[in-house]
């Protein structure tokens, strides 16, 4: 890491807050600006999806842990921003570190919001977000000439609520759906009542760039009946749209071997 | 970087390419992937938009420009593909280097099409899209309770071809546009006429993420006339939607100095 080292990191002052991306599970997806915040943080408060791969990246800050997993709010979001402030002001380096991107579907804003009203200053550090990384792991491109030339972004759950349905299914050539799987039942019918095919290929992503990870090819008109096999304990990126049918053939051919961490036995006998 | 030391990258191996997201600018936000790629790098094929910090990354690669900028097409897709397979083909480790993110607007997906169909072994190293690090850098969350719960990417020209901007207009509560400042007099009213109010705030973000960022707000009414007074040699990325309103509290009060790179000069000095 030689000509890395001539980087240097802008300063993580005690009694501000970073705002970090963590990315869709690969230690490797992680940005510059994220290691060197977990390398310099006294508190990461983070969500439950976050690899443990990740806070292993952290051994000297304290861990708290605030996550909601899909269906159960851990704790209030009020309730976070009020932690941030305070650990702030005591003059701790204080990360919060979320899976994914802060600002896409992360609650990240509402927190700057909080910590710009009360004076606390803060840095955002954008994360790769599932629809960037996880469909890249899958082979799918989010825009491909010929095939795709827009992408839209939406949750089928959570705080930020749902689009209505019917005019988000002909937004984009390319819908990517967060956090969906629960409800697909209901949202299926609605993306064809808006003109999606039955046949269009959709790609359910399973626990994208960890070791764990699993892709469904299957069409729109079937995916209802699809989801219902996979597991809802992992975190699903579902994608709607004809790139994903290019994604068998990228995925049979690209290297995805993720960033490992030697644990820290093994590194004493080295 | 103590404990960033345990992390264990994946080989880079001899005759493969690397498909590499070098983010909007700032160095800090490159991913570990790509850091490691560019100091393990034989050759590296880049994008006129890297920024030169970035490059420097590299010192022991060899730099082949054959980027695009706005416009002028420098290096036709075909032969850049022939190139990648031509250098991996003679045992380089060849990193294909583009701005933001390789697969969303940045034609990563045909370059892995052609190296999977000669049997080229290739990795995707997804970057930070401008959509998603250059709003950050700005201050203006995707998403956000309560304003928006939907974001779309466009792109005004490019390979990817253009979307029916008036379908698009109603797709998502944020629309993200990429290379769209000079066709703005065209695209502006059929936003309008697909629904878009006149009133809704726009933001013009050039060059996020360096020292030379500028943001620029205005309405949808008023945009077309505003992207006249910008500087066309810059990046920039458009955003229209409610949410470009929380940008000015956010961009305040926030932190965004970018990683520097010491110069070699005061390096060999110290």
């Amino acid at each position: 890491m030689n000509a890395l080292s001539r980087l240097i990191p802008p300063e993580f002052a005690p009694g501000t807050v970073w705002l970090v991306g963590a990315g869709p599970g690969d230690p490797g997806l992680l940005t510059l600006h994220a290691a060197h915040a977990l390398t310099q943080a006294d508190v990461v408060l983070h969500d439950a999806l976050v690899a443990p791969e990740i806070l292993a990246l952290a051994p000297q800050a304290r861990m708290e842990a605030v996550g909601k997993r899909a269906g159960d709010a851990r704790t209030p979001q009020l309730r976070i921003n009020q932690r941030l402030i305070h650990l702030a002001r005591a003059g701790h380096r204080v990360v919060r570190l979320k899976g994914g991107d802060p600002l896409l579907f992360g609650r990240g804003g509402e927190e700057a919001l909080a910590l710009a009203a009360t004076g606390v200053s803060f840095r955002i550090v954008p994360g790769i977000s599932a629809g960037i990384g996880g469909t890249a792991a899958a082979g799918i491109p989010t825009t491909h000439r010929g095939v795709a030339q827009s992408v839209a972004f939406a949750t089928g759950q959570g705080a930020a609520g749902e689009p209505e349905w019917e005019r988000f299914a002909r937004s984009a050539d390319v819908l990517v759906l967060y956090m969906a799987l629960r409800r697909l039942d209901c949202i299926t019918p609605r993306l064809l009542a808006g003109g999606r095919a039955a046949d269009e290929p959709v790609a359910f992503i399973s626990d994208a760039t960890t070791p764990r990870q699993r892709v469904v090819i299957t069409t729109l008109g079937q995916a209802p009946e699809i989801a219902r096999g996979i597991d809802r304990g992992a975190a699903t990126l579902i994608v709607v749209g004809a790139v994903v049918a290019l994604g068998g053939v990228i995925a049979a051919a690209q290297l995805t071997t993720p960033m490992t961490l030697v644990p820290v036995s093994r590194r004493a006998t080295a």
